[in-house]
């Protein structure tokens, strides 16, 4: 046990300071370690794997959806930046640049793509010429370059993963069809597959995207009450299509600017599923992006027939398609039991001479840490099911935990009471008035979050400002 | 026919011009277009599909010889990359530096990595403790920036993807055995996969990666005789680890320096493929690494059935797992054949009114251009089998082609007549020496390429100096 405790204690507790156990966390259990550039971070193979896992599940969608994949240069040439003048606005302070390369001084300086719209544009510009091409839709998994003054892995780095679609149509109708669409998408994966709850909404003017017609969005809250804004799609509208140029002859014979969108998630999501599941004992990962599902665990490794029997049950589960780590490392079982759970392993198989005996394994859930036994026979079947309960388990205790920190607020005092005190997300209407958002962040640190699709009417008045408000918005404090 | 020879004629005949054959070619098919800042690509969702095919090919074999996926940061600190000497020096000329970010002037400058060795060798060197923790191999799918002066889309650009993947071993006999390893996995994939034949050897010194112990290579030959470096793995030997200080404790509890290995392909890969197989009409690709595998193209569509029965193949096909696609787009047929042709889908499908009447599909092999026709009956397994008939004339057309010109050489005049007369490869013994290589390469353009390591005794003395000599050497003009 003196062992157990050890291990345990490199992790601050969450009450403790909540900062400190993530990073605790997806330092000890190799997920990610800091690039020798500050504000940059290596994602190593164990983080990496759940980012793996996270591509697969959504580029299937995308391309259920016609977008297909391709890959844009990464350096942008300043002036392109520079043509849709609040995207520039947006970007200029973040961007990194090269100025010299290949033994000179370049004559254009050169962007290190924070997000490609406008290279992109310059692209469709060259390659649409009727409505017959139209629509159009790619996406690229790439990395961009932010430069961040304040940063913490996975959640905001100077460089990180991501996607970023985009689709340009013939219609207004067409581009918010898919910007809706693509957030739909980006729902099912944060819930069905990270097991992580989001509201799903428009952002206000203010928090939209710099070059955006709207922004959507959707936010999860974390365990310490903060919101992580996990996903946004955009209707750019015809903004850049007109700076750009991207015109195409219409069925009417007439040229005609696009109508475009733009959509993205990145690594952050680790970060999201991190704070979303995590405990006291390390990460608690969801079985669709575990890169381990299940841990066996020969125990008395070196009795008759325990290593045989758990190397035949590592192959039984492998071949039902789970993703398996047999370990037969010269460990205690204590020490590895720790190991595992810090690594959030969903399912743990111990296999030992009373098992044997009795023909099944012994299983313990990393959600709820419930041990049962499960017959040898028909193992797969009985793993499978239990992986979907850990799955909709750890949603479900997602779930409850969020919505007992949703509060309706009618003013101001209530509005920090929900967030700070009780640090939830508060909903209450909103008056839609950028300088009532811009005077309640600069007071309280609040921010808008998003006005839910799903609306509802509490009253007729902004909670915080008092004048007339016909939308519900969530506010909390944000990653 | 007025259409068909219209259409064709966008591209230049080989045999005129096979430098503006291959830009036509893959710029019409839309592999790829010029990107706005000189020198760069983008790479279109048609080229895009086929590096998505090479990836999962290899993601597949890298991770069953137990490599794993990671990131590493893409800009280093300008000191990293000078504290080898023999890589700086190799790398220099070509670096791209971000001098500029986040609003201010940086006070080290960084380099855009153009391989990542040095940041891998950092990190490598704060995670390796004991000989526990080795092997330790990473591989990462990423993007590199080498300002090139002269470039072409594919082959040779500022910016393209690749994959490099880093292993660290105990022994020097681990290093040496990872690299011949990845060599195998890369000859596999490029003529199992690509149906692209290659020599597989070691480089000479001066040809060597820089920073390298020893480099291997896979050589393969463009229809124009050139050749393509197509993919190469080093052993590092201790060189990175003695400047990087990757260090681990022995079994014997002795401080030692580990053993290393990096290896990588690209998108050249691409160009390699295009330039193997390609022909007057355009492309032809190999099913394995065909976006497109199948086009069903409906004949006198609006007639009753037809397309009725093009979409239900289009869904057997499907559900067989063969990438196939209905071109139901109100074009003529003539158009549609030369539009798939170009593309090089290696099987076309026509369904008409008399097809349906027999029973059957009128077949058109790309490689061959040979038609036949195919019961509708068991149609699935009959497309697998011609399909893999396709990737095996494929292969067998190219290993014909360049085993006609591997011309063995004894002395200069034969081997200038073998690769400038004949457009081939020479094969002849060499020296080993650096000097004489040099030599070779000003008179002449031509470089060594590898010594394969199914060597051959062709005689004693070098076949362009006339030293003593005992190893065999492939020369000739590369890409
Ligand atoms: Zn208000
Ligand atoms: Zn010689």
């Amino acid at each position: 046990m003196a062992k157990k405790e050890q291990f345990v204690s490199h992790i601050t507790p969450r009450s403790e300071d909540f900062s400190r156990w993530y990073t605790d966390v997806i330092l000890q259990t190799q997920m990610v370690d800091y690039g020798p550039v500050k504000g940059t971070m290596v994602i190593r193979p164990y983080g990496y794997g759940v980012w793996e896992l996270i591509q697969k599940e959504l580029d299937a969608r995308f391309k259920s959806v016609g977008v297909e994949n391709a890959y844009f240069p990464m350096l942008i040439p300043e002036s392109f930046l520079q043509r849709e003048a609040e995207h520039v606005e947006g970007f200029a302070p973040e961007v990194a640049l090269v100025t010299y390369a290949g033994g000179e001084n370049l004559a254009e300086r050169l962007v290190v793509r924070p997000t490609s719209e406008t290279m992109i544009c310059e692209m469709f510009s060259r390659w649409v010429q009727s409505w017959r091409d139209l629509p159009m839709k790619v996406n690229q998994w790439c990395n961009v370059v932010r430069w961040e003054k304040s940063t913490r892995p996975f959640l905001r780095t100077s460089e990180f993963l991501w996607q970023e679609g985009h689709t340009i149509h013939e219609t207004a109708e067409g581009a918010e069809e898919d910007a809706l669409k693509m957030l739909e998408i980006y729902r099912e994966l944060a819930e069905d597959v990270c097991a992580m709850p989001v509201f799903v909404g428009q952002k206000s003017e203010s928090e939209k995207f710099a070059g955006a017609q709207s922004t959507y969005s959707m936010e999860a809250m974390m365990q310490d009450g903060k919101a992580l804004q996990a996903g946004t799609t955009h209707n750019l509208g015809q903004h850049f299509a007109k700076v750009f140029n991207i015109q195409y002859l219409s069925k009417d014979g007439q040229l005609e600017y696009v109508h475009q969108t733009s959509w993205g998630v990145s690594t952050r999501l680790i970060g999201g599923i991190v704070m979303t599941h995590g405990d006291e004992r390390g990460l608690a990962l969801p079985p669709k992006v575990a890169p381990i599902q299940v841990v066996i665990l020969p125990i008395a490794m070196h009795k008759e027939g325990v290593l045989e029997e758990a190397r035949k049950l590592e192959d039984r589960l492998r071949k039902a398609g789970i993703r398996v780590k047999l370990d037969d490392r010269e460990q205690s079982a204590g020490w590895k039991f720790n190991e595992w759970e810090m690594k959030g392993v969903p399912l743990r198989l111990e296999i030992g001479p009373r098992d044997l005996e009795n023909g099944q394994a012994t299983a313990v859930r990393r959600d709820t840490l419930e041990k049962f036994t499960l017959p040898l026979e028909g193992l797969e079947k009985a793993v499978l099911e239990t992986l979907d309960k850990v799955q909709q388990g750890l949603y479900d205790r997602a779930r409850t935990r969020r919505d007992e920190r949703i509060f309706t607020v009618t003013n101001l005092e209530e509005m920090v009471e929900a967030v700070d005190v009780k640090q939830g997300f508060a909903k209450g209407m909103w008056c839609g008035d950028a300088a009532c958002e811009a005077e309640l962040k600069a007071k309280t640190g609040i921010t808008t979050r998003n006005m839910p699709f799903e609306q509802e009417h509490l009253g007729d008045v902004c909670c915080h400002c008092g004048k007339p408000a016909t939308r519900l918005m969530y506010f909390g404090k944000q990653y």
